[in-house]
């Protein structure tokens, strides 16, 4: 699993990021301070994207490729702090998940 | 093959797993106390799904990435102790067949 | 070359593989006893296909999946009887053809 | 890159070729007494299409799978002898081509 | 992650790199003096988009294959001397994230 | 990256290629003495595409699989002396951009 932060990311990254999420273009999202981005195997995904979604002010999106197979990608947008704090629980999660 | 369980599965993930259903919008699934997620090739995945729907108290579902390739993954929604009982025999199910 | 035998499947796995079934929703499969799944190149599954297409008492059904790439499957409906003398027949006829 | 021949192919095998053909349903092909199926990259697929297209008796389709990515299929329709014939033909190709 | 440059490049490579780009047929981009090239995980390439967006003369598009899975890659169009400086930013920025 | 040279191409050959290039179908190709086909990820083939551009005497096509993924094939059609002219550019120019 790939983990990688993005701090004030640009206007033209977050637009490849939007046309890509998997929920369509509802409620806008507010230019974030910090980007995390997870990229791996459909199911380590989705338990990332769950622990991701339990962690305090960071919004969650999975992002598709055109054709990503196994590699979807999730983007938690946020303050940087609660990127970060998203991002190390992630980790953490994963590891544990692997032990299982 | 890769299994994961995940306990009181938040709303997000739950939007994630039913957006990607194979079975369409059938049926509503209430939200469950925990999923099982299974990742395998394609005929893994239909026999840990046969092993699944004979099991007690939960409702398999088959989720589709974008492009899942011969990913394809399945959802065990249930009550904690059903999840996990069907886990556990999709694990010894596809060690025995292995072996044949 | 991949091969499995599943016994009295459930109704929810019979659903799993008529949605992907490649003939389109032509005639009916009754309720089979047992199903026997074939997975590998596509160059192994139309081999596959003739053999079990020659022996007696199964339906045999290409099985898409939502991308199936390289690996297509096949499904064999049948009597378990049936069934297992048609795997045993691929099973042989895959060895002999990788000699030539 | 992998060679295989049907010998008197089955009604079922030949509607799985046919329905993947991408010549479209143009005209008809006549059951025929053999199929040589050849399966590889794009690269040696084309190669040998061209190979087939020269030798004598034979009809050249190519077989796509639902995503067959860099693995397109080949299927050398025609009597025993002329199929046979043409599968030596690219085996041979193939291995001069590999030295260039 | 590769990384290739091509400068004054023809009208054709342009052609091939405007069929594909991920903004459809917004503003037209004049033709350039050089293109970078990178291709590699979506992650990274999202990445990648953002430090070449902070880079200065230089316009980024995300290039789609046909089909190409974890594999997008990033055109990065502008005069010699700015590609070339934005090419370098991407180079040692991956090798900074990686020891993350 | 794959190269190989079709001298005096079948017409189920070009057909094959026709069917699926990039460009659609525009400007008919007359029937080309020689088509030298390139294989390989997409960063290379579109540095190959601007070498063979800027060759003397032939054209150049991209040819999609039905999924080709990084598996984007190259055509380009000439007489034998431009074909062979043009892919020993593109062999050199890959083997120097990798010392890049």
């Amino acid at each position: 699993m790939d983990l990688r932060i993005i701090k004030s990311p640009g206007e033209g990254t977050l637009a490849i990021l939007k046309r890509r999420k998997g929920s369509g273009p509802r409620e806008e999202i507010p230019t974030p301070d910090a980007v995390g981005l997870v990229q791996g195997k459909l199911i380590e995904m989705v338990c990332a994207a769950d622990l991701a979604e339990k962690a305090v002010g960071v919004t969650v999106e999975d992002i598709r490729g055109s054709c990503p197979q196994n590699m979807i990608m999730l983007a938690i947008f946020g303050d940087t702090a609660s990127v970060m704090s998203a991002m190390e629980t992630i980790e953490k999660g994963s590891k544990a998940q692997e032990e299982w």
